[in-house]
C-alpha cells in the first residue's frame, strides 16, 4: 500500500510537471512568434516608405525592440502586473531581481509558466505598440524626439492602461473584455500614431490644390513579406494570450485568427475594387492586418462563422478608413491608424456582438467605456508628449532633409548602393 | 488504499492530459511552420519572375492563402475527411459548426489533438497546392480566371483525391502510401501547373527560331529566401504529418527531410555543372526543393542513408527535367513542374524502393496505380477547368499587357518605385 | 491494492513519456529556429556585400548548409560526441546507422530527446561555423577552394575542439565553461574568418594611400532582416543548448539572451555615435549580434542585470573592433571577426566575471586557457588549410573578376535583372 501510494504521488507530481513543461514551451514559442512581428513591422514599414527613408525606418524598428525590452525590464513589467507584490500604484519594483521560487518557477499546481517566460512574453508585446506609431509618423519625424516619445509611451502609458484590464484593474472589474489587445495594444498604438500624425502634419506634396498625391512605397515584396510575418507572429500574439497551452482554447484561437485574416483580405479587396476600381495589393495586405486586429479582442470566444464576419467587416473598413484619413488630411504612410486604431475599435465592439462570454462580461456599454477611457488617456498622453517635444526640440525634420530623405539627413547613408 | 487509487487515477488522467497538450502543441507549431511556406512560395515566385510582374504574383499568393482557407473551411474539410460523420460522398457538411466534444476536444485517450487543430493544419496544406500552380502560369495568366481555377481546384479536386488516401478511401485500402503528400499535394499541384502551362502557351519571346531565350528572375535574394523559408516550413509539413509528436517518428522525419534537402542541393549542382557547365544558384535552390518533395512520401519510413539517395536523385532530376520541359516548349517560369510534379512522382516511387512499411503497403504496383489515378484525375480536372475558362472568359492577358507587365495591366502599379 | 499499484505504475510511465515528448518537442523547435539562422546569415551577408557579388554569397550560404549537414552526418557527429560508443579518438563510426533503442529512442528515464533530435540539432549548429567564415572572405574568394576549406573545417576542426568541451573532453574536465558556444562555435568561426581574411588580403581599393574607403553593402533591408532572423534563431541556439525544456533554465536563457541583444544594440549605437558621430544602422545591427554572441557562453547562469552589462559591453566593443581591424588592414566586409571572434572571447571571459556556476567551473584561468587552446588550434588549422589551398589551386579570384563581380565571374549571372 505504501508502495502504490508513493508511486501514485510520484506519478501525479511527474504528470503535473509535464503539463507545466508543456505549457511553458508553448508560451516560449508564442514569445518567439511575437518577436517575429518586429521583423514583420520592419519589413512592412520599410516596404511602404520611399527609398530615401528606408535606413531611417529600419533604424527606428531595430531600436524600438531594444528600448522596449530594456525599459519594460527596468520599469514597465513591475508597473503593469501585480505579480507577487502588486503593480501600478503598488509598483513591483525595478528589474527582475526577485523572481518567486527557485529559478523563477511559479509553483506547478497553479502556474502555467515561469516568471521569466511571463516577462519575456509581455515584453515582446509591449514593444509592438511603439512600432505601430513609427509607421504613421514615418518619412518626416526626427529620430531622437521619436525615441524619447517611445520611451515614455512604452514605460508609462502602455503599462498603465494595460494594468486597467490585464493587471486586473478597474476596467477588468467592470467586465471590459479584450482578449489579446485590440484595444490594449493595437488601438493604443493607433492613438499614439494619430497624435503623432496630427502634430507632424502631412508629408510635403501629399495634399495639394490639385488633390491627393499618392506616394507609393518603394518595395512591394518587402511590404508583402511584412504581412506574412505579422500573420505568422499573430499565432503567438493571440495564441499565447490564452496564457497556457489549453488545447481547446489555443486551437480555436488559431482558427478564428486565421479565418479572420483571410476574410479581412477578401473584405478589403472587394470594397477597394468597388470604391477605387483597382485590385490593390496594399489594400489586400492591410485587409489581412485589419482582420487580425479585429479578431484580437475576441479570438478565444467567438464561433468560427463569427470570425468570418468580424474579419470581413474589418477588412472592408480599411479602404474606407484610408480614404477618410486622406480626406481630413491626416497623412499616414503605412495606414497604421486605419489598421490598428479603427479595426482595433471595431474588434473591441465585436466582443459585445459576437462574443460568448460570461454574463456581464463584454457588454456593449463596458466595451465602449473601455474604448473611450483607454483611447482618451492614451491620445492625451501621446499628444502632450509629442506637443512638449514639438515646442522644445522640434519633431519634424527640415524641408531640405525631407526632400533629400532621412537616410542622408539622419544617417549619412543610403539603403541601396 | 482508496487514497492511493484516487491519486493514481488522478495521476493517470493528468499524465494523459499532459501528453495530449504536448501533441497538440506540436501540431499547432507544425501548422505555423506550414503557414510560413506561403511566404516561401511568395518570395520564391516573385524572385523568379520579371520585375514587371511582381505585384501580380504577390497578389495571387496573398489571395490564394485567403481563398484556400475560407473554401477549405466552408466545404473542403468536410469533403476530404470523414471526421465524425464521414466525408466525400458522406460529406460532413459546411463549416466547422459541430466539433466533437466540448470546445472541440477529441477525447484524451485516443485523440492526439483537437478538431480545430486538425482543421487549421489541413487547411494550411490545402492552400499550398494552388500556390504551386501559380508559379508555372506566372507572367501571362489573367488574375480573375486564375482565382476561379483555384476555387475549384482547392474546393473539389484536391479534397477528392486527398480523400482517396488520407480520408481512408480506395487507394488507402489498396495499400498506396504517401506519407506527407509527394503525390497528394505536390504532384497534384504539379499536374495543375502542367495543364495551365500547356493551355496558356509560353511567354512571348521565350522560344524563338534562334533557340530558347532565358528570362532570368528579377531578384535572386528573394528566390533564395523563398527556398530557406520552404525548407523551414517543411519541418512542419513533414513533421506534422506524423499527426502526433511521437518522438521517434517526428525526429526521424526531421533528419530524413533535412538530409534529403541537402543531398538534393548537391545532386542538382553536380548534374547542372556537368550538363550546363555552370554553378547555377537557381538549380541549387530548386535542387533543395526537389529533395524535399522527393522525401515527402517516405520521410517516416526510410533509413537516413536512403534519404541521401532519394534526395540526391531528386536533385539530379531537376536540371534534366527543366531542360526537357524547355525542349518540348512548355514554359514554366519557376520550374514548378520539375520540382513538384516530376520529383513528386519520383518520391512516390521511392516508397516502393526504399520504404520500410508493412507487407502490402507501398508496393511498386500500387504506387504506380496511385500516381496514375491521382495524376489522371487531377490533370483532366485542371485541364477541363482551364479550358472552359479559356473558351469563355479567356485565360491569357493581351500581348500589350504581357509586354508592359501585369503589374501595370492588372493592378495599375509597380513593385518598386 | 494490485489495482492501484498497476494504475500508479501506468500513470508514472505515462507521465515520464509526456515529459519526454515535451522535451523532444522543444529540442526539435530549437532545431528549426537554429536552421533559420542560415537564412539570417544568408540575408545579412548578401545585404552587406556589393550588388555584383550577391549570387555568389547566396550560393555559398546555400551550399554550406547542405555540405555541413551531409558531412556532419557522415563523419562529424560520430567524431564530436561519445554517444554510445565514444567519439573523437573512440570515433563512433560513419553515418547514423546504429541509433540506440527502437526507433532511436533514448530511454525515457534519463534521456531528454531522441538520438535523431540530437543529431539534427547538433548538425544545424555545426554548419553555422562555416557560415561565419563566408562573410569575412566575401567578395574576393574563389568558390571551390572555399568549399574545400569548409569541408575540412566542419568535418575535422569544429568537432575536435567541440569534443574538448561538449564531448566531455579535457577542457570540460578542467572546468572550462561555454554554455552554447561563444568560443566553441562563434570564436571558432571567427578564427577561421581571421585566417581567411589575412591570407586573402583586402578587397581592391579598400585601403588606399588616401585612407580607408568604405564599401557599403548593397541592401540595408536584407542586412536588417538577417539580424532579426539571427535573433529569432538564437532563441533556439541558446534555448536549445539547455538540452531539455527545463522551464526555469530555458526561460531564463530567453530573457538573458534577448536583454543582452537589446543592450548590445544600445552599446554599439552609443559608442559609434561618440566615436564616429553618426547613427549607424550597420553598427546597430552588429551591436545586436555582438550582444547575442557575448551572452552565449553564460546565458544559463547569469542574473538578468548581468546580461545587460555583458550585452552592452559586447555592443560597445563592436565599433572599436571594426575600427581596429580596418587600421591593421584586415578587410572583413560584414564585420564577422568583430562580432563572432572578439565578442566570442568577451563572452567567454564574462563567464568568469558574472557567472553563477559551481566552484572551479568557469574560473578566469580556465576560461583563458580554453580561449587560447581552442583559438590556437582553430587558427592554425584554418591558416594551414587556407595556405595549402593558396599555394596549390589559389584562393583569390583574378583582379578582373573581382572588379566585374563574382556573380558574373563564377556564376555567369546577376542577382537582379
Amino acid at each position: 500500500m505504501n508502495d502504490s501510494l508513493t508511486i501514485a504521488e510520484q506519478a501525479l507530481a511527474a504528470a503535473n510537471e509535464a503539463k507545466f513543461v508543456a505549457n511553458n514551451i508553448w508560451m516560449m514559442m508564442a514569445t518567439v512568434l511575437v518577436f517575429m512581428m518586429h521583423l514583420g513591422f520592419a519589413t512592412l514599414e520599410s516596404g511602404f516608405v520611399q527609398r530615401k527613408n528606408v535606413v531611417n525606418i529600419l533604424f527606428k524598428n531595430v531600436l524600438i525592440v531594444s528600448i522596449g525590452l530594456l525599459t519594460y525590464y527596468f520599469i514597465g513589467f513591475g508597473l503593469m502586473y501585480p505579480g507577487i507584490e502588486g503593480g501600478y500604484l503598488e509598483f513591483a519594483g525595478f528589474g527582475l531581481n526577485n523572481p518567486p521560487g527557485a529559478k523563477g518557477l511559479i509553483d506547478y499546481e497553479n502556474g502555467q509558466y515561469t516568471y521569466y517566460t511571463d516577462f519575456i512574453f509581455q515584453g515582446m508585446f509591449a514593444a509592438t505598440c511603439c512600432t505601430i506609431v513609427s509607421g504613421a509618423v514615418a518619412e518626416r519625424i526626427k529620430l531622437v524626439p521619436f525615441l524619447i516619445f517611445c520611451l515614455f509611451f512604452v514605460t508609462i502609458s502602455y503599462p498603465i492602461t494595460g494594468y486597467w484590464k490585464w493587471g486586473s484593474g478597474w476596467l477588468h472589474t467592470l467586465g471590459f473584455y479584450d482578449f489579446a489587445g485590440s484595444t490594449l495594444v493595437h488601438s493604443v498604438g493607433g492613438w499614439g500614431a494619430l497624435a503623432g500624425a496630427i502634430l507632424l502634419g502631412p508629408r510635403l506634396g501629399k495634399y495639394t490644390n490639385k488633390g491627393i498625391k499618392p506616394i507609393p512605397g518603394h518595395s512591394m515584396p518587402l511590404a508583402a513579406m511584412g504581412v506574412f510575418l505579422l500573420w505568422f507572429g499573430w499565432f503567438g500574439f493571440n495564441g499565447g494570450s490564452v496564457l497556457s497551452a489549453d488545447p481547446g482554447l489555443v486551437s480555436l484561437v488559431f482558427v478564428t485568427t486565421s479565418i479572420a485574416a483571410a476574410a479581412g483580405c477578401m473584405g478589403s479587396i472587394i470594397v477597394s475594387k468597388f470604391v477605387y476600381g483597382s485590385l490593390d495589393l496594399g489594400m489586400a495586405l492591410n485587409g489581412i492586418l485589419g482582420g487580425l486586429v479585429g479578431i484580437t479582442a475576441s479570438a478565444d470566444g467567438v464561433a468560427v462563422s463569427s470570425a468570418v464576419a468580424i474579419g470581413f467587416i474589418a477588412g472592408a473598413i480599411i479602404p474606407i478608413s484610408v480614404g477618410f484619413f486622406d480626406k481630413i488630411k491626416i497623412d499616414d504612410p503605412v495606414g497604421a491608424t486605419s489598421v490598428h486604431l479603427i479595426c482595433g475599435i471595431w474588434g473591441t465592439i465585436a466582443v459585445a456582438i459576437f462574443g460568448n462570454y460570461d454574463d456581464g462580461v463584454g457588454t456593449i456599454g463596458v466595451q465602449l467605456l473601455g474604448i473611450v477611457a483607454i483611447g482618451g488617456f492614451t491620445f492625451m498622453f501621446a499628444f502632450i508628449v509629442f506637443l512638449l517635444l514639438k515646442i522644445t526640440v522640434g519633431i519634424r525634420v527640415t524641408k531640405e532633409e525631407e526632400i533629400k530623405g532621412l537616410d542622408i539627413g539622419e544617417h549619412q547613408t543610403v539603403a541601396y548602393s
